[in-house]
């Protein structure tokens, strides 16, 4: 009986190909969190089950339902995160003496969901995460806004690309409490305004209406004041393509002031990207200091099929810059020894061990996306000249052993 | 009731500074695995259970006692990878035929085993998984070893700080043929050359007496035939702390070929910081193909004590070249500019928000490690003449706008 080669359902095996892009995701991330000065942090997948459900009874059905939760053998319930925020609380929260504030902070860490497997919905994914820690100023989340903006840049992106749009939690709340709406109709108002772009016209307005809150208040010509203050100074960064939208609430509980959501602007993608928002006492579950935060979160399947649609993704190069081949057995030490010369030049070296026949040798290292090939033979090793094969087109250019190390330096 | 801000038990949380140095050591794996042509992969930490259970009930027994393996909510048995090698040969075993051979493959995965938490004895860890498929060739088995010895030099080790041990399961496999031993006995002999550093000489000549080894067959001075090929090769490309050792078998059960160790020569750290070896077969439990393959793997643990120990552990750098510190909130816009002028120029740049006092402003950008800074007022504005300041020792160097970039850049 043979065991499937398949992964488990809903994750992804990462062969070279697919993990030089996410290296590449990765090295992007940052490249441009550090230029913010963001310091890197990291945890394990595995926390105490209890961090997720101590905001209450909603999250306990979440856990229980849409995580990875199980008895370790010590009976403690332990859960794969599903997101990174309350481990970056914590983490906070237990050294925040230590740290100095602002703190900025970023992490890439894979995240789990417990769904049902179907095409786009994956159960593990990466998810770059942004946070700027005690800071009430609008340039706090104007920073955040633009961190993300220069992510979209980074990865090539123009600023016809995407367009930021940008709400206000605080301000919606504040309306909710001046029209004095009960919880019923507070939900009803921020799920209107989530459905906002999905909607014709008249549906919005009737819906306002029958909420009885006034049509003008809700307006994209109304621009709240945080949000009108986050415009101007992202403006005065050069950032030329954010707009208020009345529509932008994010469903997560947690947020509570400006929140964004970058959307690609592309006709066959046209969808949110990812976004963030300010939040307050997310530390308040492990002590009674509480921490103003605003931050975002921008997962690694949606970039993909963002830099996809528009011929974005980088070009796949494989780690090895030559491969020599031996025409015998007999010439196997010599190619070590050239190889460990050239690496010592910065070139990547891989050398066959003349298991197969030279043809064969070629055509594997082709197989495996090597652009160059030497043949190493006596001919060779004597007259100290090689031919270093292009592996695209089969031309061939001579060089002796001095010359060698620059050839591929140089390409 | 307030939460704990522990992690779960056995696992750590990377803040920057251990971070920075899981960086470090990820980045000198890729460099060199790179060198030698290897490509990077990578997997889902979620693995089928029966992956870890196909070599028999030895293995089921250890699944179930040493793993985190639970069901998911479909009843599928689902298991932390314990280690690599299982899901490298799955995926190997997948795509065979669009591979060309020998294929050189690294990985850099955590890895999780259910142990009761102490001192050294970590439930989760970072592995440097190097394997080399498809070649018979004791050049192979001499890669994968030249890899692992130029791996601890790139970590800054000198030959004198560590040795490779190498021996020979393939010798002492024909050695229990030649000799007619049962099962027991061979385990025996096994175990015997495993203690034999660990016990008196006395001791061990009486066990292999007590087996009917002579003891001739296991002395230090008679090099078995692959041993010896693969200490040549090494010395051909200039390898000098490499040596045959009897007692070098390795535990698991897959090894078949050459094995070694690297141990510290440090006599505060004297242990084995890794190894690895040649086994076969791996793939036979997809396919009736079996591969041949030679590989190793590397703890960040281990690493990072034997670095700590050598004072070669690099000195942490905050990602924040320069902070601006704000004498009052009317100068942020001013300071938001000046940052992203200071970036566009590769400078890695964090403003303050003008929420507190310029002193504490001062002190908080200290507390996170950040080497200068800069106090953007009235003043400085209109002069057009910054301060920088040495938060190592406040040392003040004054330089106009356009000489700030390359201020830091230089240091």
């Amino acid at each position: 009986m043979k065991l499937s080669t398949e992964s488990y359902k809903g994750v992804r095996d990462f062969y070279p190909q697919d993990q030089q892009f996410l290296n590449y995701l990765l090295a992007t991330y940052r490249d441009v969190a550090k230029k913010f000065g963001y310091a890197e942090y990291h945890a394990s997948i595995l926390e105490p089950s209890e961090l997720y459900k101590a905001k209450g009874a909603e999250n306990a059905e979440m856990v229980s339902e849409q995580t990875y939760t199980f008895l370790d053998r010590g009976g403690r319930e332990v859960t794969l995160r599903p997101e990174m925020t309350p481990t970056v609380a914590r983490m906070v929260a237990a050294k925040r003496r230590e740290f100095g504030f602002p703190l900025r902070l970023f992490s890439i860490p894979n995240v789990f969901r417990y769904e049902r497997p179907q095409r786009g919905r994956l159960r593990e994914h990466w998810q770059l995460n942004v946070d700027l820690f005690g800071s009430e100023s609008r340039a706090a989340d104007a920073e955040i806004i633009q961190v993300s903006y220069e992510l979209m840049k980074a990865f090539g992106a123009n600023e016809s690309d995407f367009v930021i749009k940008i709400g206000s939690r605080a301000y919606i709340n504040a309306l909710i409490t001046e029209l004095d709406l009960d919880e019923d109709a507070a939900q009803k108002l921020v799920g209107l305004l989530d459905r906002k772009n999905k909607i014709e016209k008249a549906e919005f307005e009737q819906g306002l209406a029958e909420l009885g809150v006034p049509s003008e208040k809700l307006s994209a010509a109304h621009v709240p004041a945080d949000v009108q203050a986050v415009l101007d100074i992202l403006s005065a960064v050069g950032i030329g393509n954010a707009k208020f939208d009345p529509s932008i609430v994010r469903g997560f509980a947690y947020y509570t002031g400006v929140v964004f959501e970058v959307f690609d602007t592309h006709e066959d993608n046209n969808r949110s990207l990812f976004g963030g928002g300010r939040y307050d006492n997310l530390t308040a579950m492990f002590d009674n200091e509480s921490i103003t935060g605003v931050g975002f979160g921008m997962g690694d399947v949606t970039m993909h099929d963002f830099l996809e649609v528009r011929g974005l993704l980088p070009a796949y190069h494989a780690p090895t810059h030559v491969y020599l081949a031996v025409a015998s057995d007999a010439e196997v030490p010599h190619a070590l020894q050239l190889a460990q010369e050239l690496r010592e030049h910065g070139v990547h070296v891989a050398s066959d061990f003349g298991d197969k026949k030279l043809a064969d040798q070629i055509k594997n290292a082709a197989k495996n996306g090597v652009p160059y090939l030497v043949v190493v033979g006596q001919n060779e090793i004597t007259s100290g000249t090689f031919m270093v094969r292009d592996l695209s087109n089969g031309n061939e250019t001579p060089a002796s052993r001095a010359e060698l190390a620059s050839f591929f330096l140089e390409r």
